[in-house]
């Protein structure tokens, strides 16, 4: 462990400060502050020469000034002959944009990782992508964990009567199903379908949800605003009050707010990404424990398959 | 199109031949042989100098071997000198393997990507991938087509009374919604849930199934092992004889022959991948007209949006 | 020209329009959103298949989005099928951080540039960069303009009783020594040395400024901290207001406000980054006719030497 | 050596035993199966992490599935962080493909060199290519041994009266002159001319034959059937019963029985490549210790020149 | 043809003048000189944008010098927007060094062919390659030219009573057989056997040559010392005065003076690298014709099979 | 540092000997030597593999060969198994081509860091380039040193009376008041200016160097011509004579010759080049400690930035 030094980024320096405790390491020194230009400006302030160098920065807002900063990092890094660099990204953001839905789009999460590599990143330790291909998108190697042991850990904690995972759409339904074998739960499904001849959307709830209290899995919350039309479906049919979850609080625009929601009992999230906690009824699980653990792994060797994402759907 | 070359290679060369009349056009001379050592050789008996070259190769049975003929193939035009290379796959293996679902296992639809990458390929066109996530594999442009409308409208002209979508498992979810919509139908899906105390897989079905005529709806059938299972679960819940849709025929062991079931009253395929039709009840609709639009458009420029897979999921 | 399409990006929306206008084209349609994640969406809103694509986006405030913006751009074009991808950027950021001046820092400029080649930039045309080797950086071709030309033009025009050219520090001496020879006007340089028993860094003017009206040129105005301290040494020294000449107006934080200065006559800048014109003591040069015109040579071939950056310096 | 391990492909598994033995190591376990798709599954069931991995596979029948299975294994070992991966090709196929004999052919060999590259092969071991310069395709090191020492050293085992070696084509005439030397033997070399007007093509000796025993030297036995012309030259010119020499023992189609001739004293071969041994008259010597004598200097460093192919011709 | 330039280096300018007009073409502007440091300055001066430029260089005395002109030019026409740059290279240096005959040697052909890549050639045309598998070192399509056919066409011409074709040494058999074959001749090829007891090389001569007159071929002529002692040996053993017949004049050191020699009748080599021709008894063959006619078809397409080194042997 | 090796070219091995003895090794065993051909043949002569491995080659004169051979060496101790490869390039060519100052130029101070990555550089270090920016032209990292403390504490070492120290142009003055401020001494600096109606160049001198003695700073000394109009321009302006600094004596020429001038005190260089010292008035400072100390610090690690050109302007 003396040949590796970790860094952090801006984006979220107290999961940071975690991860090295639980290493029985300090962070190590970096300046990164931003030119009245705008432009960022980062110096490693103690040697990285020869070092297996692990720079954590999650992906929250604001997204392109975070990763900005990670690539600029990188090359410092690299340029101060650093002798692998370890990205350790919680959040990888522009996750949904995996896969042209039109043609003309950008593959936006692709070119990411193009740019990742491009500037000399070695390896990326990340969490619950949002799409599992998306580890295909590396040539460098990559550790996916998953907080989705973690949270239903949790949840089998909360002693919930009646349950049913709830996933908020088909796309989804994988993660569902791996949480209902998890929680040996039943399962149901909502379907956004919008019938050629109308142009509103219509959503249907299959699976029977009436007096259960449905457990909605999600990889993140973005703004909310798919789960609470997802809750008040749910809630029309007699559901009881929600349990959310979800790995990534990205919480954009008042999604927090929306979430102290009567139709929802508890938001499980993760300190993937940092929020202000606004209410007791959001749980964050720590994932600096399962990431400490990965960076152990990498640098003493052996098998990452406990921390795996074996769900990954 | 003076400038346009295509080309078969040995694994559907009826396709190619029809795709090719489409245009107008004669196959392109090329020689394709095995040494009796196994080795592939290829001879192109005309040139391809300052020439548009597609490659029209699928990846069925022997999927190796129609794949290294395909590599060799890209590298013999490219040495002689074409100006692009296209390859047209209508059926891309190894898409099942678009991500690693153990520790330590190969993402082999990437590395496929890569060696075509590698020998010079300029550009893929390619239908129904197993994710969508794998057109971002790709840093060359990929057209990325859909058979699902073809599907669509023959599914219409079979006039079915209470039909349902049906998923036959989580992961498909996505494109038997998009079906759904595209029908007006309601929508069903099978799960498998493993108890973790109960080593046995139990099947469930969620949404209303009895009475109705199933539509299974998948990217492709390899063993239909997995299709079997869902047409007995849903014979026992009361649904009547089932169609199948799958772009793919791969057909992989007895498939056909197991195809041939009082539960099914019709399987739907194109042909992507070639096979014996042993039977009435297999429908094979020609995706010759699709792809070849594809080309056109790809040579003379505009929009390839209208038949682009819209629902990629 | 039937085969370029000129698209803008969000950051200099009006100098794109004056470019295309002088190409008696029309700016492309593009939809350039940003989701409330934060994240950018784009998608071309007509074909570029096989087209020669100009995308025009300069790097000024917010230079981290505007620069991600062009990446993702670049990458939709690219999958789009673009035949070429030409990225204009009038104003090039990160051009100060084109060295170490200290270990463990990064040379952002060049993972900018590696950024780019990255994504698929096939050309790139810019305007006064701030060292020239950054040229040097590609590997594709770069047209390399200069506004020196339009800038001595104008100070002509001006007829100044008694210029004197002063380089407002030593690393700009050589672009001043070329303005000097434009306009076979003398010249000064200012220098800050900093004795090594002295924190306090004195500044010297080298050259007679007393009764000259000074002509200082520099290849940006950021924050205007600089200037008017050169501004205020050599009000000192009895010299009359100064003119001051820079292709960039960047403006950071209140620079324009800083530049109403009574020790300066007119501030001549050009519109390669957009800015609210405050006062009639700011003189704008348009680039737009120098950027067609380079644009229109590339397409069409020739020589581009007249617009050339024959000073870089 | 405790951070190599060392894994076996399916095509030798004997020969990799043998090499793993003279390390005085087990070999790694590793699970290779093929779906009823034809699709290879790989999936490494021991840590890899930070080892230097050793992958022997050789190219014999069926060689597009070997060359794939090692392609998967390379790729399942990158993506699970091994620290460096050697690829120990006994049998090099496809080297016959190494240059151009006609345009519009393809270089095979060099593509399976850059395949290996993309896959992420960091260096190769291999056995007698069949053309030297096949070492300059690979960028990455490579150790090239050969089998033509313990040949000669079986060979003058055999105390031969009146040895003559026979090169069989002029383009071995090298790997023969370097056993002329190291035996001390006169030289003939059979020659095929075909004279422009006439279809036949005649094959003449030059050197004398009769009355000595010849021994015949190839990288490889294929399908045997120009060592068998050879010899029945050699018997029309009076020589005695011959010895045949080759490194791999590649035995296309019915090889081996048809090197069960009159003409043929002894046929010795390498276990470069598993086959079933069907007579006395063929020896096999094993290249397990040079194979492992090669890896032990690859890991403790030192030089391998005693091992290398000092005569590649 | 319009869009082409062609351009020559200052190694054989002759020869590219000759190409030039064979096109019916006049050479492109370009200035070539050396600072007094030794650096090498290159000038376009005339436009290359959008332009197939073709870069004539061959790689004779001073090779290194020439190398570098050659990789400078090639840097300066890419980054001045040439649309394809073509080296024709008629000699390719270094072709001996194309493997490794020792441990810790370079492979300098390849090397030199990976340079050529990085600078941006996208195409190679050469002739009469050392060894044909150097083709396989580029990725980049190589047109490989052979004046095999140029050189069997002038020896027809003279009449030769009882020819022998000589191969001078094991490694050039082939490219012997292939004129044997062309001139209807026998064949002897010469060896050099160091018997492992004996420190001195002793040279056989293989094949009756006494009364005959030898046809030594091979493809070039270095300091000539190899063929002088060949020409003893066959003097010695009664053959006539011999024809030397090379590609590639490259005479180092005092060649051309040593070649003086009774034993040798004629020497018949091409202009592919320019010397002084100091007798009658050295016949110079053009190959600009053949340069010329490559030419015209990689840039008007079609096949160049009459052209292609079919014997690369 | 015992799986360290340094090694040196033939261009300066007085100082790679002394580099050598500082790090108490002695020089690696290598074989380097020309053929007739004018061909580079290069030999390791001792084993490489798993080492570090230095190579110390300097570019001045003949700058092309000297490149050549450090391109040959890096490939084969790449082949040879090395662990990592260091260029030690004291004085690094080519670096005033290091942007285009007309079009159609190359830039080839890219072209060589290009070169240099392509053969397998791992890391370079060296002194003073012409422009800093050229550190940005490689990807991998580069160690850049500086002479420029050895020459400020040698010329403190001479108590000089009255100096002033004296930018040559315009281009230098970065680095002229980077030597101001080390020495607290006054600054004046050399102008060209050509008037546009005037053909001849006239030379202004901005400062006062009457009665001061000049200190004049360059990092190169080519063919002395520019130095020497400067001393001539300031004798005129009645200083002293001068004292000439620079890192590089690169003496094309006979610039060693031409610094034998009245108005010339002393010429400071180091030992980065190799040259025969003609006169007392020559002070070589010698590197081999600076060069030593970084070979040292990349080795075990820790921050060169005390070695670092801080200054680097």
């Amino acid at each position: 462990m003396n040949s590796v030094k970790i860094f952090s980024g801006t984006s979220n320096h107290l999961l940071a400060t975690n991860i090295a405790s639980h290493l029985n390491k300090e962070l190590g020194k970096v300046r990164i502050s931003r030119f009245k230009s705008g432009e960022i400006y980062v110096h490693f302030e103690e040697s990285v020469r020869n070092q297996d160098v692990f720079i954590i920065q999650t992906l929250g807002h604001p997204v392109n000034e975070n990763l900005m900063e990670l690539l600029i990092m990188v090359d410092a890094a690299r340029r101060a002959s650093a002798k692998s660099i370890s990205a350790v990204i919680p959040y990888f953001a522009y996750g949904r944009q995996e896969k042209k839905d039109a043609p003309r789009e950008p593959i936006t999460a692709k070119m990411i990782v193009d740019l990742l590599s491009t500037v000399g990143v070695s390896r990326v330790v990340t969490l619950d992508l949002h799409a599992p291909a998306i580890q295909g998108f590396f040539n460098i190697p990559v550790d996916h964990l998953s907080a989705l042991q973690l949270i239903s850990d949790h949840i089998l904690q909360c002693n919930i009567q009646n349950p049913i995972i709830v996933s908020p759409d088909a796309g989804r339904a994988k993660m569902a199903e791996k949480l209902a074998t998890l929680l040996d739960a039943p399962f149901a499904i909502m379907l956004k379908k919008r019938p050629q001849h109308n142009a509103a959307k219509v959503t249907h709830i299959i699976g029977e949800v009436t007096d259960h209290t449905p457990i909605i899995i999600e990889d993140m919350i973005d703004t909310g605003g798919t789960i609470i039309s997802v809750v008040e479906g749910l809630q029309e049919k007699g559901a009881k009050p929600a349990y959310i979850c979800a790995t990534h609080p990205l919480f954009s625009d008042n999604a927090a707010q929306k979430l102290l929601h009567p139709g929802i009992e508890e938001v499980v999230v993760t300190d993937s990404i940092a929020f202000e906690n606004l209410s007791d009824s959001f749980k964050v699980l720590s994932v600096a424990p399962l990431l400490s653990d990965a960076i152990k792994i990498i640098i003493t060797g052996g098998s990452i398959s406990t921390l795996f994402r074996s769900d990954s759907g």
